[in-house]
């Protein structure tokens, strides 16, 4: 059963609480593993790279076998299915369209002093994609980090991508090609996050990475930090439902497995303001998974995390819902478009009973990349930003530093930093 | 004397590849002492912050006396220089108005099928600002985060600043006012950055913490990302000037100086074309360190590296400019806006012999926080997006869903995921 919530009850808060600080995941201590990993890698590049990758996924390779050949790729995409290859298709093409609308603009202009100002964006000049590899191998998640990249205009994307026992998942190698991935190769773990980072004889270094993976890439990912740029450090994922008396509760009910079967350490949420609904729902989930094929994982995750908050009116679960700040928020009330206008903290809002979130995980277009674990107080899902940077401009001409620089010397002397008071001075023939 | 290369030698891409990976820091190992503070301000809140306080600042305070008050601030600003506080207001101004033009929009279409997308910007409710104490603290870098801030609409700004021996830069507090900070405590070190990110029975948490600090500063931002959101890890600064025989020379040492001041790991960089220039950069360099107060500080940044690389043409300094990536580049050339569109890799640019640096780092409107250490390859410098946050919106009808439906089941299989497969399909009356 889930943990059951009641604002109407005096220890709610105390109870709340509580589920907001619910740890879900285990953290591994496993930086010092990684640390040698990575001296390794650094000192002895390819060869550290094949060493490891004969220990971690029993699998022999060469210099010239690390990477995956143009030919394998359209071999395995030649094997997949048809249906699957269609539907990646049409994810690709959505998520293109999606992510194109969020291309930046620069500016430029000149202010009422002739001081001539502005920003450009430009693609980071090589990104590196780590993908999963066994079942967590997603199609889908290669498309979601490697089409904003490609949108943006990053000239170089390089995935990499453990081949256990030499398997590569055919689809996942579709959907590279597919989204455009420049070069591919079969390695996973530590490993693999310092070699992007830091090069090899074979491996160019990228400038960011990005892509989720167990402790070890988390660990890895944490390390080279600052070398390179990361994105999000991901946690288990989340779902809030938000529902009143309207809602479908079989719906919601396959919405909160869909999230349980994920992981153990996922959590499904309903907040709703009808007690009956809550019952329904609560009954649905019970006899949805003895028919779940991974009906032992979704059990788990909802008897441990899944809860019901049962509020007296839907004005309690906007701020509930800002404190959850979920990374899945799907909103099936009568008015969801107002309550979701007042909602500050979601990764993603899903609107209205015909919205499942996992359209959003495959073909609505937006990112499934999202803030889990309370980020989206602070974070935002992957997008085209994420694959840019901004530079900024600064023109003066003789007029305005003279108009300027008496305040900047000032500035400068007052902060004990002479040179830069001087550095202006001496254009104004003062210093 | 600084480090000198030259592109016509033949050991030239080995010595500018040593120049990239000199160690300009020495990495503190201060983690374990660190995560011993934050235990014990997670364990005992205002007291923690009162026994840390009293040990490391000389300074006694009580729960009631952690907050600057409104007086003292007002206090402060009215003992502050006429002058400098004019030039602050003018910063002011003139940041404010170059960021509001940051703000991004929000976006939401309706696609062929009819389905509804888009996303919306949201501030973050609550940020905290890090400001070190001592001589480094700078009332501009007051400005350059919380004013972001403000533009960005957070609700609340959280400044925490070290008071040693009880001494408050009468500045700084200015600046806090000046820029709209709502609430001011006077706490620094790896104490304060916990206290921000979990809170005490004084100071309420915040959702994500910014701004520059020491190891200890540095390190307690790291252990807590994650918790809440922190911006860059900011290295020591570091000025690359592109000029070309047009250029002023004692403008460019007076320029090479001012960053030089900083810091002893402070990086000084000049790429010019013509060695007559660079001889006489170096001369003025030598000759204006006489009477800077800061000489100590410069003349040893500039000696340890100080580096003059003469190019054989402007073009061999593009590629160069990039691998570098520098926080500051300025551009001193005959066609300098050309030039410029050619970089893809710096924080900031100053075009023309009128704009040096230190323009930028106070009055010139754009953020002097930016990427150091060849962080610029991967991120931005600080601006109104660094305050806020996209949250995705997705919203299906009945043959929204029936037309996009049938990929998504597809690829829900495909991964595994039936239930995932299942949510969609029991909407369509297929489950």
């Amino acid at each position: 059963m889930p943990i059951r919530l009641s604002t109407a009850t005096a220890d709610f808060e105390a109870r709340f609480v509580e589920l907001l600080a619910m740890k879900r995941e285990v953290s591994e201590e496993v930086s010092q593993t990684v640390k040698a990993i990575g001296a390794e890698v650094i000192a002895r590049g390819d060869q550290a790279l094949i060493d490891y990758t004969a220990r971690f996924d029993r699998l022999t390779l060469t210099p010239a076998t690390l990477r995956v050949t143009p030919e394998e790729i359209a071999a395995a995409t030649a094997q997949c299915d048809a249906r699957t290859l269609e539907a990646l298709r049409l994810a690709a093409t959505r998520i293109r369209s999606y992510h194109e609308r969020q291309k930046p603009k620069d500016d430029r202009f000149v202010d009422a002093l002739g001081v001539e100002l502005g920003y450009r964006w430009t693609a980071i000049e090589a990104v590196g994609l780590y993908v999963p590899g066994g079942t967590a191998a997603y199609p889908s998640s290669v498309l979601m980090n490697a089409i904003p990249a490609k949108v943006a205009g990053c000239p170089r994307i390089v995935m990499v991508v453990p081949a256990p026992g030499g398997i590569l998942n055919p689809l996942v190698l579709a959907a590279a090609e597919l989204a455009g991935v420049d070069e591919v190769y079969r390695i996973g773990g530590a490993q693999a996050v310092f070699a992007l980072a830091h090069g090899t004889e074979t491996i160019r270094p990228v400038a960011k990475i990005m892509g989720p993976g167990n402790a070890y890439v988390a660990a890895a990912k944490r390390q080279v930090f600052g070398t390179v740029g990361i994105d999000m450090i991901a946690g288990p994922s989340e779902v809030l439902v938000i529902a009143d008396g309207t809602a479908n509760p079989d719906w919601i009910a396959a919405d909160l497995l869909a999230q349980a079967e994920h992981d153990v350490a996922a959590q499904s949420l309903l907040i709703t303001d009808d007690a009956s609904l809550a019952e329904a729902v609560i009954a649905s989930v019970e006899s949805q998974l003895a028919t779940l094929p991974r009906a032992d994982i979704a059990g788990a995750s909802w008897r441990d995390f899944g809860a019901v908050i049962q509020v007296r009116s839907l004005d309690e679960a906007v701020p509930l819902a800002d404190r959850i700040a979920a990374e899945h928020l799907e909103i099936i009330v009568e008015d969801g478009e107002a309550l979701s206008a007042r909602i500050r903290n979601a990764g993603a809002i899903f609107l209205g009973g015909h919205t499942p979130e996992a359209i959003g995980d495959y073909v609505g277009g937006s990112n499934h990349v999202l803030p889990t674990a309370r980020s989206a107080r602070f974070s935002s899902g992957l997008g085209v930003l994420d694959f840019m940077k901004r530079t900024s401009i600064l023109k003066c001409g003789p007029d305005q530093l003279r108009a300027l620089g008496p305040a900047a010397i000032a500035l400068g002397e007052a902060e004990g930093l002479a040179a830069h008071a001087r550095s202006v001075a001496i254009r104004m023939n003062l210093g």
